[in-house]
């Protein structure tokens, strides 16, 4: 992904990799399903197109986040998984589900307070 | 910020409202720094144009995550600070600003490993 941020900022350094909204989603799968093979994220995130699935992965796998493994079948079987730097993302999906979990879609309960 | 998902999952409710990048960083500056000004934004994030900067404010206070105070002054000054629903996304720019402080910029240890 396009370093996009010229910050000296371990939080935007994070978002240079998984600033991207399916980049999330995509890592969201693999916490959610292990080793995964492109074809099946098509059942899982409605929308994603294989153009931008595509991009989204070899980012992920250039910075370092996911690897891939082939198992020689015919056809051979190609599986894309989590590295130990990308299953160090864990804390962030997590944090990131309670907070939707708390907050559900419409809930705008304490826009207006202060405290 | 526009719903992008058909997908009942508390992470894309959360993408919904935080999955921005600039929002994230809009958000970061106030976790640092506090209330805030429309322009002391300007000074902690270079490359952000006013209008994509009021656009996020903006849908940021929709969604209830931050809220405005005006103070009678002459100009009336107007802050923007975090509601209790948006000092929750705390954990999740911790957990994020973890992650990057670990993996900095550029360091792809781990790309290839399995483990």
């Amino acid at each position: 992904m396009a370093r996009k941020y010229e910050l000296e900022c371990p939080i935007a350094s994070t978002l240079d990799i998984i600033g991207d909204r399916w980049a999330i989603l995509i890592l969201r799968d693999f916490f959610l399903h292990g080793a995964r093979r492109f074809q099946e994220f098509e059942a899982t995130l409605p929308g994603l197109t294989p153009s931008v699935l595509s991009a989204r992965l070899k980012s992920l796998e250039v910075d370092g986040v996911i690897a891939t493994r082939t198992y020689e079948m015919h056809p051979p079987r190609v599986e894309y998984f989590l590295t130990p730097k990308g299953r160090e993302l864990g804390p962030i999906l997590r944090a990131m589900r309670r907070w939707g979990e708390r907050h559900a879609r419409g809930d705008h309960a304490g826009a207006n307070e202060d405290g």
